[in-house]
């Protein structure tokens, strides 16, 4: 494991942490910059990341070019968000994909940390390592009474972004999504998708992430998150437990199914995969199935993309092609694994 | 194994053959009888066996009263028709199942001999020696000319009706059956419902039966209904093979994944398991599939249907419990023991 893939623990529940932190370099115009200025910037960052002797050469550095598989994959596995992969620009990624450093989105820079399982505060301590690292070269817009400006006034002061990514299948089943958003609303949190803003709830899985930036130190914040976080993890686990003893069979069926399904498909769609992968982890976290960790169900959950998986085979695929190849892969690294435990 | 379960060997794509001659007792009207005449010939048929040393003890006698979960588990089994289930009245039956005597259908009496596989021929010899066993003592209405007498005049003659279980999935799914039932009509051979005269065809089993009685021998009935399941054999295998030169991803898909629900499902309603049996007998015959015999796919297709696992129960059954205890049978008998063979 290198420094900055962080393992949080899988909860069950909680598939992931992140962090980012939103800057914009001193003397630049805010909003789009022209190919040749975030080239500069790109080239600056990728300096500064090179003068510092604590993480020098653990980075790598990629332009990022719209519409190609390589830019789709790393959206797909959160390194990089839909809005850079569209606009185009650069990115400093580390070796393990767990710290990202995004030029050209909307701020000037997004620092991103990502980690397992529940881990926001060590989430936000590397990230705001790294903003430091480069900040001592590339200085930032910083305002004493302000904080960091950023070209979002939602996103002022601390520039902070806490993000735990739930798993929240039952809640999801139940209908009850609309009153968890409304009640994490409130308590100053946004409910979206797992690909963030205007992304669908894919498997269940939602990213539940901070609102308010401004006046609120960052640690707060990332201590604020957690407790709603906590909160929606009970609220699931409560879902899960009525739907058991309402229906232990039909729960046992569904679950063991979706296992049957990855054990033994030639061909599956992504939205098939992700709705078994889902029930999968349930399965493991109500001990019906084993013999794989969430953490391996996860990282299948992002292999299995249609970017990735075609970046992986090397050359465009038919929608035909990359259902048997996803099929083949999770047979493998999942269904092949999987041990049905339970027997009601 | 007992005398009369004949074992022609299943060929993959023939499940039974069946034989069945129809008798009429010298003495009675045709047509309904009152209960009382009912079981006077019912007596006599059944001291007629008692008489005959060479299968005395080796039948029992059920009284048919509809409306039973007895009496539906008979039809399920093929040892009694819906017809006679309806009806009631009563059966003479194999204690093996292999042969039965009903009394009260159409006629008053329809001796019947079933086996698993490609076997009319033998299932004929048996029948006939059976009918010869019980006209020993009870004399049936003969006609020089006519032959034996039916009470429908299509039985007329032999009174003999052979038929063999066709196991037709790929056929039907290439919407050819239509074409195919045409073309047996000309051959004067119909194709009906795995239950006959107006049973749908499940799982895309048919039964496949002469329609000329008269003027012909025993024989060349046998005969001719050999040659109209050879040519549907082949057509059968044709379109196996078509499918699998198409598409043979799709295809395995599709054979996996029945056998990963017979393996992981824990309730199962009779529609989706005949489904799933069609498919593991195409498997296993397309060597995609092994671990189990087509046989034992055919005695699951039986034990699974809702009346026989409620007489097995012993107890009235809701839709929910029979689903249940379906797919435990079914997960006990064949999926558990369930390998797939091919990777393609």
């Amino acid at each position: 494991m290198s420094a900055f893939q962080i393992e949080g623990g899988f909860s069950g529940i909680v598939a992931s942490s992140r962090v980012r932190l939103a800057r914009n370099v001193k003397g630049y115009t805010y909003g789009q910059q022209s190919p040749e200025k975030l080239k500069e910037i790109a080239d600056n960052v990728w300096e500064a990341v090179g003068a510092a002797p604590a993480i020098a050469g653990e980075f790598d550095r990629h332009q990022i070019r719209p519409g190609l598989a390589e830019t789709q994959q790393m959206v797909e596995n959160h390194i990089i968000s839909p809005a850079l992969a569209q606009r185009g620009g650069w990115v400093v990624v580390s070796k393990d994909g767990g710290a990202s450093i995004m030029i050209g989105e909307e701020d000037h820079l997004r620092i991103q940390v990502m980690g397992s399982g529940l881990c926001p505060r060590e989430c936000l301590a590397e990230a705001q390592r790294l903003a430091a690292l480069i900040e001592h070269s590339v200085p930032m817009d910083f305002d004493e009474k302000l904080g960091y400006l950023t070209a979002c006034p939602t996103n002022l002061g601390t520039g902070l972004r806490v993000s735990v990514m739930l798993h929240l299948p039952m809640l999801t089943a139940a209908g009850a999504m609309q009153n968890v958003i409304g009640w994490a609303g409130r308590q100053g949190c946004a409910v979206r998708g797992a690909f963030g803003e205007g992304s669908g709830a894919e498997g269940g899985f939602y990213q539940l992430s901070n609102q308010v930036t401004l006046g609120v130190s960052e640690d707060m914040l990332a201590a604020k998150l957690i407790d709603v976080a906590a909160k929606l993890i009970e609220e699931e686990e409560r879902a899960r437990q009525a739907v058991r003893e309402k229906d232990e069979t039909g729960l046992l069926d569904k679950l063991c199914r979706a296992a049957g399904v990855l054990k033994t498909a030639r061909r599956i769609t992504t939205a098939e995969a992700l709705s078994c992968l889902s029930d999968v982890l349930v399965g493991l976290q109500m001990q019906v199935l084993g013999g794989v960790t969430a953490q391996a169900v996860c990282a299948a959950e992002r292999a299995m993309r249609p970017a990735t998986l075609t970046v992986r085979a090397g050359k465009d695929l038919t929608p035909a092609e990359r259902d048997k190849l996803r099929a083949d892969l999770l047979r493998r690294e999942i269904g092949d694994k999987l041990a049905i435990l339970a027997c009601a």
